[in-house]
């Protein structure tokens, strides 16, 4: 067996584990925001008790593949990208899912009752650009389409864009109307929460460029 | 032709496009934190408003300054640092600029009419180490005058500390004198927008001498 | 003498300058958050502005240290861990110590009078990260006691979670029973800055591990 065959024995088995865990954790962050939706569309107190449930236990299912990240670049020497980007990245995908889950969370700490159509925008604009972060991650694979790697990303920053937007139109309206100063705050932090996600997820979309641009 | 006089001859081409775009990037930030200063200066609504437009068109230029130079790194194999801290000042520096319009754009937003003397103030410091941050990105051409740059630095890093110490006083006074708690959080938040547009600059100065440390 | 032992002679006088500063760093945060402790605790106002003033000149003085980190930094070409490694954590040290000391301003700032359970239980949780954080700093000097470090960053995470429960808790309390928005405003402010100050320990265990990731 010649030393390269050797090599070819055994990076591909440490390289390997890495992607599986990568797609797992932005699968994790889809059907995180896809509940998230669906909870603030939903009219009954009930349900969106129960989802906010399941929003808390697919963050900890994050935290526990974030975790497994970090172990595997503790034992394996040989990684696909730098150490590093495989750390950020990690980190940055589990950043999403804190977003996704404190906005929830604050929905239902602060007893929100008025989903209004801020709420529901931008909880959609959060699964947009969560969807394309799973596309982009899924090709990080090979690197072999890095267009659509690219174009994943550039739809993100797009997305985030929007959010900007809809974030600030949001939080104009409640200066304007809502006379309440507490419930003002408590909308204003939410909006915030849900903004901050997409913000993450362009985050995640800059370690991605950056390894493509030292990769490609 | 030698293999050194080939590498001369490839070298500098590569490397002479990313200072003209961080020169671009930052003076765009100077400009944007002067037309700031005119803004909160001014007490004329309708001066306001179109100067709010100018910061937005600044903020969109700025924008694409900063996508030339990703575009440019995944192009140019051989760099004058590392890809990552091009990539990182890049992005410093247009993190300054969206906190400049992000501070102007809630000005606007909540139809502030009492530009008080801690706005201007804070104003004015976001000007002042965007002045140093242009001065520190000009000498990064050539590493020749470290001390110049390590200055600027610096003084970005005193100026920082006087705009924390005007957010906190403030703030202070917000809390002692305004009862109207929707005005004292409209007005905390510009205050906070401006002073993170100064935490930006020192982060961008962070940059810079962590380049000088690796490069000096 | 051999080439060997002229770089056994030379490496470690460089590399021990920055274990001795960043185990000041971080003795001066377990201060800091010693001092924060007590000053909540305390029931006279004329000695919590004493305590106050103790933490600003510790600030300060980590500041100090910092910054002497950084200039070793530009003096010693060969160091411990990468450069990068050492400037983040160093930063990441001095984080901690900012929200210990911004935490401690506003309630000086706002003049808080009522030191409740939350505010004490969040600086509680600060000094037993920073506890943790100084532990880990001491155990990176032989990079021996890898398990050891490597546990002192999972009590910190594990504290860092418990910060969130106790800050969602505090929050959830305040939109419930505070009435006066201002009040609710300032306690929110106080409890987040105690918060992130845990968050920035958190930090500080992330540079660690990817420290160990890439060294052990």
């Amino acid at each position: 067996m010649s030393l390269n065959s050797i090599f070819q024995y055994f990076v591909p088995k440490d390289k390997k584990i890495f992607f599986p865990l990568f797609e797992q954790a932005s699968n994790n962050v889809v059907v995180m925001a896809t509940v998230l939706v669906e909870t603030v569309n939903s009219t009954n107190p009930a349900t969106r008790e129960e989802l906010f449930k399941q929003i808390d236990k697919l963050e900890n299912k994050g935290d526990e593949i974030t975790h497994q990240v970090y172990l595997e670049l503790g034992k394996n020497f040989i990684t696909p990208f730098d150490r590093e980007d495989i750390h950020a990245l990690a980190s940055a995908i589990d950043d999403v899912a804190d977003y996704i889950q404190g906005a929830a969370n604050r929905m239902n700490l602060y007893r929100i009752d008025d989903y209004n159509e801020h709420i529901r925008k931008l909880s959609e604009l959060v699964l947009q650009c969560s969807l394309d972060l799973e596309k982009a991650v899924r090709e990080l694979k090979d690197l072999k389409n890095v267009r659509a790697i690219a174009d994943s990303c550039i739809r993100i920053n797009s997305v985030e864009n929007q959010a900007d937007y809809v974030f600030d139109r949001a939080v104009a309206d409640l200066f304007l109307y809502e006379k309440d100063a507490i419930r003002l705050i408590k909308y204003k932090e939410i909006y915030s929460a849900l903004e901050t996600a997409t913000d993450m997820c362009e985050d995640a979309a800059d370690v991605m460029e950056s390894i493509l641009v030292k990769n490609a």
